[in-house]
């Protein structure tokens, strides 16, 4: 759906999954000049000893947590962070607990590891979602693996809260399974500086990997650089899992992600507060309809909705490509309980937000 | 063996598997450019449409045959190109031939991938190395799903020649198997301006993948850049997995990427000059000893040998780091028929290699 709005003239796409802004020119330059100074040749699979030990302290400083260095493994990719993650552990036939709506290509990746997934969807009442824990631990079985969870989540920007968190990682430990966690939208919150995050609540042993990424808090989704924390225990096999899957990530990159981790915050305050006037522009319109379902987005940059009599979101997003011109993501690819569904990404200039919303509620006047 | 090497205070190191100059800063400089104009966002993951092209107009210029862009697949690194090429085509259980002495990264990207390794080994006869190709052909099972190897070879330098891979793939395709190519030395010649390539011998709908790479060639081991050209109905299974292991290449790399093929010819030559007189220091000093089989490698930066009445490489060059002061790497991780043989790597100053040989020889004679 994406590639067919992006093919048509003068639409606009909010479909996407990455921010408007090229990467700060600081975080350029502490690559270029470590380019320019040689650091062009391979580094330890696992990224060099200074980014490690400078999202340690990153660890330290935001979240208040300390995360020993190796634990910590830098790797080329939010993506290939999961990949790696889910290689490392999954055997073939066990059971992938992903909960839903999810980014799509998370239910790929448990496929290409050769997992088999099993949905458990949240549930969205009374405008607010919800995770049912009842629902999610009933659905372990013998073969359950790992569950894999996106706090905050695309699509929804629901925000996993630190009593649920808990309760997760105790009945995880008790049932001995993997969970696999992904944060990268940890930083990107409307209230607070982070949100809860797996490590406050896992020590060095449990079997938690918690996927992290620089691409989408610091305009960095073209650099591929992201990194995994994992029990102390993991170090090795995820480091051969590297070096057979891509060796080790782009060398001066990494001296970009320590600026990026150093010097970032500045960057992350101007996006949020774009994507906080987006955000609200969103609701305003959307709240203006009965028939929209549309819970509020604690964070990311993502508004996930539903519009009543319009039950089959593919139909739908093409229509409001061919009339309306504009493009959305549509619910189904999240899991198998949302094709209702649509993603906005409001992670654009606060005129194409203001023209694409324009044109969606011309599309939904249309029905 | 090499961290063994690299921990001791006054070892020279020849035992890696890179070269010793930085990125030209023709390449850096075009990276950063990119990167300045904004190209920070995610590419296709195959890579922009301007890379493969330009990857396609390589092969017309330099190799004088048309490669069509849906058949070139950018890559994040070429060790990312066998991984991919791998999962691409191996189930559980699946044979894979590799020729050997390989470099043992592959063999491991098989296990990865899940299949079984078989090795058939180069014979070296009269100071020459040679393919047996009965041994090779009679070595193939109902099992076997593809051949692998490395031409140029890491670390041989052993070069094969037109008429052998004719054979191998008019064999493939007979018996319907997977060819997986490593050309990634094809351009560190002696002789002429490239190796033999598969792609001479295929059409677009032969089984052959021929993995490649910017690093050896071009200097940017560090920037994770390689390709991997395959027959055009891979594409869509190629771009799935890439999206599930990595999402896309480096964006702003592929611009660097760029710059190396149109203007990098003039990098390699200087490279090629320095590697070309390090390689003939070493064959004239191993060639004072009779007790000493050192082939002449025709490509590549590396020297593969053997010294007689020591069987054991990793003894022996564990003895060479402790009491010569010069780091090689054993044969032994390079096929299970190579115990006795050590390789060096002569991409190194001149000052280096002839300090490590006088080193060398003062390990040897002290036998």
């Amino acid at each position: 759906m994406l590639r067919y709005g992006q093919d048509k003239p003068n639409v606009i796409t909010i479909a996407q999954g990455e921010g408007s802004k090229a990467t700060p020119e600081f975080i350029t330059n502490a690559a270029f000049v470590a380019a320019k100074e040689g650091k062009t040749f391979y580094t330890p699979p696992l990224g060099i000893p200074e980014l490690r030990s400078s999202l340690s302290n990153y660890y330290q400083r935001i979240y208040g947590f300390n995360i020993p260095d190796n634990r910590i493994f830098v790797t080329a990719s939010g993506t290939a962070a999961v990949h790696l993650a889910l290689a490392s552990i999954i055997e073939d036939g066990d059971e992938v607990i992903a909960i839903t709506p999810i980014w799509k290509n998370l239910l790929g990746a448990i496929s290409v590891a050769r997992g088999r997934v099993t949905e458990v969807s949240l549930t969205c009442e009374n405008n607010q979602w919800s995770l049912d824990m009842d629902k999610l631990f009933d659905s372990v079985s013998e073969k359950t693996k790992a569950i894999m969870l996106v706090t905050p989540s695309n699509p929804t920007g629901w925000v996993m809260n630190d009593d649920e968190i808990k309760q997760i990682v105790e009945f995880a430990r008790a049932r001995d399974i993997w969970i696999i966690a992904d944060e990268v939208y940890g930083r990107m919150v409307y209230n607070g500086q982070h949100a809860p995050s797996f490590l406050s609540h896992t020590n060095d042993d449990d079997k938690v990997f918690v996927v992290n990424s620089f691409s989408k808090a610091w305009s960095m989704t073209g650099w591929r650089m992201g990194w995994l924390v994992g029990p102390s225990c993991a170090e090795e096999k995820i480091r051969d899992l590297a070096i057979y899957n891509y060796m080790a990530p782009t060398s001066f990159s990494q001296f970009g992600a320590i600026a990026a981790l150093e010097h970032g915050e500045e960057h992350l305050k101007s996006n949020l507060a774009l994507w906080r006037r987006n955000r609200q522009a969103f609701i305003d319109t959307l709240s203006k309809y009965n028939s929209i379902q549309c819970p509020i987005p604690e964070a990311t940059f993502y508004g996930f909705f539903k519009v009543e009599k319009e039950p089959d979101c593919f139909k739908f997003t093409k229509r409001l490509i061919d009339d309306a011109g504009v493009s959305l993501a549509p619910g189904f690819t999240f899991g198998h309980d949302f094709k209702g569904w649509m993603r906005i990404c409001f992670a654009v200039s606060e005129e194409i937000m203001d023209e694409a919303l324009i044109r969606l509620e011309k599309g939904i006047s249309g029905i």
